[in-house]
């Protein structure tokens, strides 16, 4: 509308959201009087407090979920409650996909499924979900507080009080984004947990942001996903190791970074005792992580290579080790661990490395973990795993890369150093170096405006294999990079194929190099390097703390 | 060491932290018996808590400022305190310096000066200051997780409890970051409160993170960094306005962005109920930002055009106006709004684009507002204005953005649009393009690593001046981005220098724009298009909500 100086605008309520927001409080009133609701009553309190076409955020972190929550979701009626909107992370349990099998939700927008991927290829099929688009974690929390507002959402906590005081412990991890997103926009906040308490051993929520806190039958799920066997550790992946500590961490001094949670990365984390130490880098790498509490890191740790380590969530089995080292996790006052992994994730963006593993890498380096006939996702890889222009600050490692890198124009930047490490042949002998990523085939699948790519190539620096390192930073042209990535894929078609002649030119740059170009010696690689072999030795180093999940404990 | 089965290893106290905590709060013991301070004891207290040495964070937003406790900080004695390292955002106010001069600290890493540059310089100089490193807003407090975390924090809150519950109200900003870090690491958390009270009305910072709490003599300081008055607006700005409406915005269906807070960007919000409007484009472009509650987004708001705003932190004499507007804003249950600068970061940086202004830009498109013999910083900016490289979700404008780019290989990528807005005179007619930038000579004067560049050209796509647009995205080398900068640089050196040929072949394929290439007729910019032309004509349009500081007040 025009304004010609009367500003009479058209009436209109602006508080729409608040007043709804009491409504829905209103209609719960007949199932509680405060804000403790029994379980029994659960299903009945969804079905009072949410209105169909809401969109509703169920917590499901990589390891904590709201489990109790979503199961009573799957069972509202879906003539109460239908078109929801999912906004959630991740998709884990047969009950998230089951809103949308029963009709009671119809949209989602989420970051990463994982073994519930190919039931939601299939929903996808039938029309039954009706797909936003594929999130890393920042980026989805980030549309919390922009386009993607949760109306209502559920999360998982370990103990609340009558007031509604939420104790996380040591699992606060994605919590605080989607409580801070939801209270403060009048939605709807209900916490399953543990057990109730009189008063929490601290507060990780306070209580006046909850509407509601329901004690679950039995304590939310968690997953064990960051536990890695060093029994299980290769050869290999003790070479790609060594390759990447003399290579890289040595090289760029590489101080704060951020692992990956594979075995490959294992490896490193069990050889900087030993191998690292040996070569005095004690002290000059290694020194911060942004990562989970994963076991392999007790005897970096235990020697004193890592001075500080913050958590995006816990890990089963670690809490009483983690708790005894508060000079290196962040720890409360009751003397747990609180984790946050919107700044775990954002401590890993800025810092000077990430390394991580992946299933399929393409000539131009961009890599994928997506496969055929899954809707799967990131997470958290994405966001690590990509340059961070934001950066301002300089340390040796990023001008380094930043000198290496050939720009345009004359301005001189630094840059992170994103690495993939990767052995040239994965499960069931799949290579992983391939001419055309999978992705290509599930962006046709699923109508997906764009390939599913995990790290782009462009964001992409070094590539470590069994048989050496390509650092793509030196590489001038495409063709160079085409041909530094076949010089390390070994006896893949696409290292087979590899033009020699070139590879040998790259490698008297740097842009390939073997172990032998980096003072790594092979016959080393043995599983002597490992500073423990087994889950039971990181008990032993961790002094009897750590104490690892049944599964685990095969002696 | 070596591991040979025994698992030794040299045993450490693990816990030195929380002991050194514990003996911090004991000395304090002489001073209060419970978490309030008087004022009076303050300077006491800090000698008592603080350790030479130490990494000390003065909460020192954008707008809210711990000015009693830094200047306490100032008074301590250099005999017992000195060796300090500041680790905070904002250095505004002299007392934040006089720590430096007096010796009582002596490193700094930080964000932002602006009015203390000048004198920065000077103390690095005379080795006073020794400098870490110049950081964006989320960059630092990513630190605060890693490498940086604060022994000891100063935060500023609007109330405070017996127990230490803190009330932030309309100004959290930066306070959960700085919060968070310091607690959980064992480090002592002080906050100066504008009032005592029984009950906060609501707890914005649980209270058992809070270790003090001191009454400030008078209310801690705060800046009303956003009020732009539109009775300064020129019809430059207006028709520089109608340009990114319809060359950009409309061109690209720019539904979420972060605007800057120059008066450039408030014509922009100013000509949306008007010209915007009149286009049809309510409800199609601007309908979620990431920006402070800037007094010149009322009549936006107030005509639709808005759907939400996420706010850093607030605006003075906006309170009453966001609160009523809880619809559009992010409002606790208290009322009042809630703000944070960590999440309007990220949403900003996942936005679809972000646009400001700058002093200075140079023939690569890098820019920067650092000028001679002021060490200064870019706050926020450089991670709104930079690609955000682990964005995976698709939006129109995005995919648009990313398909007009040049990109070596075959992947095809979204891309986020970064745009300038400058007039090519600048203040005191001082040319905005320049062959070479300032930073180059603050990068030698004082030692830096880089040049201090705001926006890399590399990230920028679009660059908006009263002659048009330069569409950097379509140029593919660096010739045709040089002759596209000099295309739109009116008549300056560098404008003046264009080679007209080449301009015309840019302006034939998009790359350079003119008003009449985007059907903008510049007659129209006129004073008339404004929703509002002056600070009374905000007030009106907020139905006398907003109320504005006393020195906008010229009615």
């Amino acid at each position: 509308m025009r304004v010609d100086g009367d500003f009479t605008t058209a009436r209109r309520a602006w508080n729409t959201l608040e007043t709804n927001h009491r409504e829905r409080l209103a209609r719960a009133s007949a199932i509680t009087g405060g804000k403790v609701v029994d379980a029994a009553d659960t299903v009945a309190l969804l079905e009072a407090v949410i209105e169909p076409g809401d969109r509703v955020c169920i917590e499901g972190n990589n390891q904590k979920h709201a489990d109790f929550l979503a199961k009573c979701l799957s069972q509202c009626s879906p003539e109460r409650l239908h078109g929801l909107h999912i906004v959630q992370s991740n998709l884990a349990l047969p009950a998230h996909l089951d809103v949308f099998e029963r009709g009671i939700a119809d949209r989602l927008d989420f970051c990463y499924s994982g073994p519930q991927g190919l039931r939601m290829g299939r929903l996808v099929d039938e029309g039954k979900i009706k797909l936003g688009a594929i999130h890393t974690y920042l980026e989805l929390y980030s549309r919390y507080f922009c386009d993607l507002t949760p109306r209502v959402s559920f999360i998982a906590a370990e103990a609340a009080d009558a007031d509604g005081n939420l104790y996380t412990g040591a699992n606060t991890e994605d919590t605080p984004a989607i409580v801070e997103a939801t209270a403060f926009k009048s939605g709807i906040l209900i916490a399953q947990v543990n057990r109730l308490v009189d008063r929490v051993p601290r507060v990780d929520v306070p209580g006046d942001w909850v509407s509601f806190v329901v004690q679950a039958p039995k304590p939310h799920y968690i997953e064990p996903i960051f536990t890695r066997d060093p029994a299980v550790i290769s050869e290999v992946q003790i070479l790609m190791a060594m390759m990447v500590i003399r290579g890289i961490y040595e090289e760029y001094g590489i101080t704060r970074l951020n692992h990956g949670i594979g075995f490959d990365t294992a490896a490193i984390e069990l050889i900087l005792p030993t191998y690292a130490e040996d070569l005095g880098l004690k002290g000059k790498i290694c020194q911060y992580l942004s990562v989970n509490p994963c076991p392999t890191l007790i005897p970096a740790i235990e020697s004193g290579f890592i001075e500080g380590i913050h958590c995006a969530g816990s890990e089963l089995g670690m809490e009483a080790y983690v708790s005894a080292r508060s000079d290196v996790f962040f720890i409360g006052r009751d003397g747990t661990m609180r984790s946050n992994r919107i700044f775990c994730q954002l401590a890993g963006h800025y810092a000077d490395l990430f390394i991580g593993s992946t299933l399929q890498i393409d000539l131009e380096g961009n890599s994928s973990t997506a496969t055929l006939s899954r809707i799967t996702g990131f997470g958290g890889a994405p966001n690590f795993g990509c340059e961070s222009r934001g950066r301002r600050h300089a340390s040796p490692g990023w001008l380094k890369a930043g000198r290496e890198q050939p720009r345009p124009g004359t301005m001189p930047r630094g840059r992170k150093l994103v690495v993939q490490i990767v052995e040239t042949f994965g499960d069931g002998m799949a290579p992983t170096f391939v001419e055309r990523l999978d992705a290509w085939t599930l962006q046709e699948r699923f109508g997906l405006p764009l390939p599913p790519v995990m790290v782009y190539g462009e964001d992409l620096t070094h590539i470590v294999t069994e048989e050496g390192i390509a650092n793509l930073l030196l590489c001038e042209t495409m063709e160079e990079r085409e041909q530094a990535i076949r010089g390390v894929a070994g006896y893949t078609p696409v290292g087979l194929a590899r033009d020699r002649a070139m590879v040998e030119r790259l490698r008297e740059k740097g842009a390939v190099r073997y172990p032998e170009d980096m003072g790594v010696d092979p016959r080393l690689a043995t599983r002597d390097l490992l500073a423990a072999r087994s889950i039971r030795d990181l008990v032993r180093w961790s002094g009897g703390l750590y104490d690892p999940p049944a599964r685990f404990r095969n002696w």
